[in-house]
């Protein structure tokens, strides 16, 4: 069979690259302090927000039932949306059931191949798959590089003057844990007549409403956010956050936001009993900073602009064995390799998270200050 | 701006060609008897599937927490797929966020621009954006029509020896509501050794384990199923479910699916809970068919293959205004219009869901027969 021989090339490829990847279930009783994921402040498993989500499928069944469009929107969404929308600095919301979605439902509804999209190098696989499905005119520019906007958008303002263009970045980047400089992102924007799309994935709850807000961008109409529900916020789900003009326009022409059931309602309510716990405790965010503070400090390296530190490793064998040997110890924490990374380079991935224990989080931190320093000086 | 000209542009478009789409919560306490939604089997409510969405949020907090191959694969989501995989007679299965993550997972995995994919004219919106993003070769076929299906193939087989081929079919289509001849087309892909896809969101539970099932191909190595667990599993997310191979294809290679918070454990355990109930209690899907059949001949139509009536309606306006005269009297039932028909005829949709009271079932079917019949004679 074709097919069936194909898959068993492609395996035998990835066995012979050392880049097998499997799914490992966790159990319900795990006693592993959990440094690799990103619930950053703790909120999934917080009481109000847990409650919420249970009450919510008590009071609206277990799923939304329909599309968004048909009769799937909930009042729960419209709650939701709003307190989004009031904590970003932002006129509007739109719930979408992932983070994916949402970036494709905004760039596909914006773009075709008339549009200019500027991307930073470093955004998130749903942002380049979304220009991808938009089949957008793109410019990958280096990483952190607003000159390099700015020349890309100049050019394609000499050869298509009024032409509606796109600046994608993210807030705080996922591999590296470094921030976008957003003002001046928003400066070379504005100038250019361009929309700057800033993804807050990582940003929203590790920095209360977000980078964007930070830095006074909040309501800027030529600056728009997509966030996650999953992530700070403990649920599922995604956001857009903008004009009202923009969402208007989602709702009408976003195929992914169309052509999808609306957000279980257990994770709408659970994601808004975390905002509002986010919102109103400070602290669980603090928490998350200053632990990232005595994380960088332990390993001697530079704390990350979000909640996940990346710390480079002298090869992947070792960053590989040092996950190992800290998994032995109950500790988890991500690995990530080439091809998976920019720049080749090896690195183990520590969550801060506000959510760990302070006894467990002492104990994980001299574990890992123990096996990178042993990995280091065996290199 | 140039956007918010843009927007307002595409805005005056829509207004005036009366084609404007605004999102409308529904409250909690709301009266109206839904015939719109696609919880067919009316498990979301069911307490037993409720309890297990509360239950889970206790047990593993209201988010994944993480990507699946990170640290965002539970237990609870390997139970599903195993519970999944047994019940339609596949080999394996993956659990996605929604059905558009599962169908773009798939595709995207499996074709490339070498890849030949033939699609049925009226597969749903999120195959149609999987080929897109693929950028595969495609060639969408008249609907229905096996031997447009076999010229296709046989076309390729000639051009492309040996070539990769997929064929896309829904086993019920979402707006007409007829079935797909699955053991034809599973013949003709077999012939010339395609992969036949077969989305199942419409056919899984309103047909037990699914037509594929039914039709005696479950476990055939060449046909490979998607699916839905927000519609008669009343949750939210969607699978794929194939040879073991696929899977573990998947799980290496689909973005979508890599690159994703794992569904929510509330989500998983109720689709869990709901996937119980429907393969144990056989009256739940016998209920909607009973009711299918009930609801054709009081408007005198054809029963559909699946749990939605199509019902053609003499124009346009005559639908949008039989769905507002039926909204008044408390019955919600769902309207497709131009352009969102293949065929340009107006229809209204109703969903003979096993979930609404009988009093209130034996109503709405009195206020459909009357208002469809009124429409009928004044056109």
């Amino acid at each position: 069979m074709i097919w069936a021989a194909w898959w068993a090339a492609q395996a035998r490829e990835r066995e012979e690259a050392g880049l097998v990847r499997t799914l490992r279930p966790r159990p319900a009783d795990d006693p592993t302090t959990d440094l690799a994921g990103n619930d950053y402040l703790g909120l999934s498993r917080d009481p109000r927000v847990v409650e919420a989500a249970a009450a919510a499928a008590r009071t609206w069944g277990v799923g939304a039932g329909a599309s968004r469009l048909v009769t799937g929107t909930l009042a729960v969404h419209a709650e939701l949306e709003a307190e989004l929308a009031a904590w970003t600095g932002q006129p509007a919301a739109l719930v979408c059931s992932t983070g994916y979605h949402a970036n494709l439902a905004l760039v596909t509804a914006l773009a075709d191949p008339s549009t200019f999209v500027v991307s930073d190098a470093h955004v998130h696989a749903s942002l380049i798959d979304a220009v991808r499905l938009a089949r957008a005119r793109v410019a990958v520019v280096p990483h952190g590089d607003v000159d390099a906007v700015r020349r890309a958008l100049a050019t394609h303002a000499d050869q298509a003057p009024g032409g509606r263009a796109l600046v994608l970045v993210e807030s705080v980047y996922s591999v590296l844990g470094d921030a976008a400089p957003l003002v001046a992102l928003a400066d070379v924007a504005a100038a250019y007549g361009a929309l700057l799309v800033v993804d807050e994935a990582h940003g929203l709850g590790v920095h209360g409403p977000g980078l964007v807000a930070a830095a006074g961008l909040g309501g800027q109409p030529h600056v728009v956010l997509t966030a996650t529900l999953s992530k700070a916020l403990g649920a599922q789900g995604g956001a857009v956050l903008g004009p009202v003009a923009l969402v208007e326009h989602l709702v009408n022409r976003a195929r992914p936001f169309i052509f999808d059931t609306g957000l279980a309602p257990t994770s709408t309510a659970g994601a808004l009993a975390a905002l509002r716990v986010a919102r109103d405790e400070p602290w669980h965010a603090d928490r998350v900073r200053a632990r990232m503070a005595a994380l960088a400090a332990a390993l001697g390296v530079p704390p990350a602009a979000g909640a996940v530190l990346s710390v480079p490793m002298p090869s992947p064998h070792a960053a590989l064995a040092a996950q190992a040997d800290l998994r032995e110890r109950g500790v988890r924490v991500g690995c990530f390799r080439p091809p998976s990374v920019p720049d080749g380079v090896a690195r183990l991935r520590v969550t801060a998270s506000a959510g760990v224990a302070d006894a467990a989080w002492d104990q994980a931190l001299a574990e890992l200050a123990r096996v990178v320093g042993a990995a280091r000086e065996a290199a």
